[in-house]
């Protein structure tokens, strides 16, 4: 079982998994499971896209369209809640369908699975779902900058951070707003595969890294203070 | 039908449209569209999600994997390349499928749908498929730079620009590899719907812009040179 052993913890996780939920931000997954596509061509790296049920998750936010646009993108789960194999790494996006009722069963499975993960990843508002899974009490972490105080509202036990494009404590590293996922993804390579092979992928996606994870204007523009 | 008077041709686009083949680029594909994505809580927007069949498109490259790597999304599309209705911009993604025998029927429709386009957008190796359907002839354009020679290599007839992030030329937006596809999109919202809406959704997705698009880097590491 991942996780169970120091070998474990130091081993190089294989096996990764991300939660679907309907009304996910679409650049919060696949910022960083695209940086995993590509290492996945040059290390072993199996994922699993998991949701409630096998049907095709969609961005479409739970809620009409002021606009009345029809501009969504639907993705195929491989596993359910129900049936997902052991995996060493969790990702959990964010996005509207975040603060949905929906959400309950995602938080009952990130409760269920996070004692036996290597890592936990959470981009944008997926904090508030690992936050109300509990796994993040007596934790420093950090959340959308837009949605700051419903979010940092959802979890009092949690020692939210607001000047950080990321924050690592332990074996958990939770990012800022939509595109800094993309930014914890290479902070989590460069620490777990080298910064070399991070230097390598990030060449590959064209992608400028921020490197400083306080680099955070968002936070400043907003005038955000830490929770505690 | 869009494109075909002077009157549509100035109005903002409606409805929009993106190719998918198998082994698509996951950022190339959702770095733009979730800009769109979010444009569209602001913005009346359609999307059409095009491919070959109606089947599930996955982003597995369409050859072995060295490693053993299980490791794709799969997305699903809403048309055909024989039923896709009208649109007014189409934006062609990139990715190890587009240099795949497979791609023809993707350079046939782009060859198909062009004249009545009012704006087309590539990004990374999804210039190679513009510039095979013959729509890059005569234009400047750009593409992925570490993949640079063989695509400039697939058309003769068109000015490959070596140090661009993106590179405009009439209609055409083509960008540079992978992530600066959400750069060019960038581009393409303040252009066409205003330097606020699209500073605001930068806010949103917290993304820093790069805003100059001779800035390129990834060009300088490799020394590249403009194709005349």
């Amino acid at each position: 079982m991942p996780g169970t052993s120091t070998e474990a913890k130091n081993s190089v996780p294989l096996n990764y998994g991300i939660v679907l939920y309907p009304g996910f931000q679409a650049l919060d997954v696949f910022g960083p499971l695209d940086a995993f596509n590509t290492l996945s061509l040059l290390r072993p790296l199996n994922l699993y896209v998991i949701a409630e049920t096998m049907d095709p998750v969609s961005t479409k936010p739970p809620v009409p369209n002021p606009h009345g646009s029809q501009f969504a993108q639907s993705v195929l789960p491989t596993h359910t809640f129900a049936n997902a194999p052991p995996m060493d790494v969790l990702i959990i996006p964010g996005g509207i369908g975040s603060s949905d009722r929906g959400i309950q069963s995602s938080i009952d499975f990130v409760k269920k699975v996070y004692p036996s993960l290597q890592y936990l990843i959470t981009v944008c508002t997926g904090a508030g779902i690992a936050a109300r899974a509990g796994v993040l009490d007596g934790k420093r972490a950090t959340t959308n900058k837009r949605q700051w105080v419903p979010n940092i509202a959802l979890r009092d036990e949690v020692t939210w951070i607001a000047h950080a494009r990321w924050v690592v404590d332990g074996n958990i590293y939770t990012s800022s707003g939509v595109s800094a996922g993309i930014d914890v993804t290479f902070a989590f390579i460069d620490a777990l595969y080298g910064s070399e092979i991070a230097g390598t992928l990030a060449d590959i996606l064209e992608y400028e890294r921020h490197l400083d994870p306080n680099w955070d204007p968002f936070a400043e523009k907003y005038g955000l203070k830490d929770s505690k």
